[in-house]
């Protein structure tokens, strides 16, 4: 990513009045906090296990939970392939490493993220026709909207491993999850998911379920990379799992984020001009393009000066290009009366950067 | 690590009836749980950024802290070059992984993840002569004496990077800190250091300080392989900091493995025959010397049919080698009794393995 981009979100984060919609984070509001704590405090006080070393590839309550829920969704996998990670973005650093030298295809755009963990790890990012293919279930970021289900069949045909990100596979609006692509390509998928958008990200834990042949490298590589995921957050998304109804937090997580949705993309098309963006259908975030060319820095520059921050479509393509220029805005952890008025922000800033360049 | 090794140890770890000197954990009893229990619940409830995404380098309070300390130590380092990780084991890796294809001298023994962090990582792993050389301060695993003071001058004479892990340095039984490399080759030391060996590994919080040409580089690795160490972690680590008295923490912890320290080294002495080694100075272990050839893997053997686990020598050589058979004992997580009933059937071990070989 763009080190100037980076620098200027840095700064307006630290801004008050600077109206957050970048980012893509998860509502504070949502998060379990008062039954985090006290599993925290449970396993802390009483399981001398949740504070010391573990094995690298989780614990086997954990790996059993996450291959039971892949079963529920036609995806039975035993709990010995599952390799607990520190969120989604570990996984998909891992993956990178597993395939060093070769090509990752990601298509036109992308979560940022994923482009920087296979690029460090070693892996070549290319838009098209790779070795691999990175495919996010559900929900694609910065789309907003699912992108895959269309390109299924084909994406099974083709050759090549198929890394499957679900990041926000269960935070789609309707509820409808992508039956898995786990047991249609056992050989070939990399399958990834994550907590971080249904129970809270600050406690970092994901997973990565390689094909069977490549769990003992795959696993080398995660115990190389930090020995294993923290022991404490382990054992208290466990607790937790096993204290609260995790389908009705993810079903109330959705109706939450449905209608911050809505929110920002009637106050999107009340308030700005010559943009386009297909509704959300789950997940965080719009994607907002235009017909204008341009350097989207300046209209990121544009839009901190007005009082909003976003995301600048350059940080989603694989070249970092910039036009047209498109941006994406996220709803998710902004009370509706400030995604309202930060759209009308966003509107002056695109007249005041249109009218520049 | 040969495998094999992992696979007998793992079924060993699992066996109550096998006493564990194998591993080298902290020491259950004096991880602050109370403590710990009351911190995590307390910044799971009332602070959002323990449960949020934050940003790759850490919180501004605990990377203030380390750096304060690191002055105390005299090494003077701006809180914004340090980059808190997840564990020293992480630190280790990005070292690795800022340093593809070049070589890291680690001698003819040392911790066998650092092997592993560095080559998983892409950097070539010898004893001798890299552009590296990887150094523990205070205490040297496997040894557990320093072997870094004696040639700490000519260290600084030679070129190359210096990775000096200090995971064990606080945990010197006479308290005496090596002062700090980094104020005497400010260019060229990547100081590393973790929470794991006094406060608890379980919360997966270390940190590494680059030099400051390297730091935003380094970053962008740390960010492309987990994001971010843990929130929950982070800040339960400064919350417990301003609750407890960790110098009190750290010089309990150093009678308390001094104390066990003597009790196996005095029971190796007199049950084992055709051994040597030197009374630690700190940390978890014993380094035991024979001068036997043959299979150190069916040593390990011999001990868990005999009721004891150790780490055999040849996971500590670069290329796993196993002649003269050594093994490292580690004192640190068993009970006094065990220690002198471990030492004992060590001993039945290694006359069974040498009537063998």
């Amino acid at each position: 990513m763009n080190p100037r981009i980076a620098e200027l979100q840095k700064a307006a984060a630290g801004r008050p009045d600077v109206i957050g919609l970048a980012g893509g984070l998860p509502a504070d509001e949502l998060m379990p906090r008062r039954e985090l704590a006290q599993v925290l405090a449970e396993v802390a006080a009483k399981r001398s296990d949740a504070l010391q070393y573990g094995w690298p590839e989780g614990t086997e309550k954990l790996r059993t939970w996450i291959a039971d829920r892949l079963a529920t969704r036609g995806a039975p996998v035993d709990p010995a392939r599952v390799i607990v990670t520190a969120g989604a973005q570990q996984a998909l650093s891992i993956v990178g490493a597993a395939h060093r030298g070769e090509r990752i295809d990601v298509g036109e755009a992308t979560y940022p993220a994923a482009i920087a963990a296979f690029r460090q790890a070693g892996a070549h990012v290319v838009s098209r026709d790779g070795e691999l293919h990175y495919l996010m279930a559900g929900i694609a970021n910065p789309y907003g909207v699912d992108t895959l289900e269309a390109r299924r069949a084909d994406m099974l045909v083709r050759g090549g491993a198929l890394v499957v990100d679900e990041a926000y596979a269960e935070l789609r609006f309707d509820g409808a999850l992508p039956r898995p692509l786990l047991p249609d390509a056992p050989q070939r998928v990399w399958h990834i998911g994550t907590f971080s958008k249904t129970v809270c990200p600050g406690l970092r834990v994901g997973w990565l379920v390689p094909p069977a042949r490549e769990h003992d490298s795959v696993l080398d590589i995660k115990a190389a990379a930090d020995l294993q995921t923290a022991s404490i957050s382990q054992a208290a998304v466990v607790r937790l799992l096993g204290a609260i109804d995790y389908d009705a937090l993810v079903a109330r997580a959705r109706g939450f984020y449905r209608r911050r949705a809505a929110v920002l993309a009637e106050a999107l098309h009340r308030h700005l001009r010559g943009v386009r963006f297909t509704e959300p259908e789950g997940g965080f975030s719009i994607w907002v393009q235009t017909d204008d060319g341009g350097d989207d820095i300046a209209l990121l520059e544009a839009a901190i000066a007005e009082g909003v921050c976003i995301d600048p479509g350059s940080m989603f393509r694989l070249r970092g290009e910039t036009g047209p220029v498109a941006f994406r805005a996220s709803y998710s952890n902004t009370p509706p009366d400030k995604l309202e008025e930060g759209a009308r922000r966003l509107a002056k800033a695109l007249e005041r950067w249109r009218s520049r360049t």
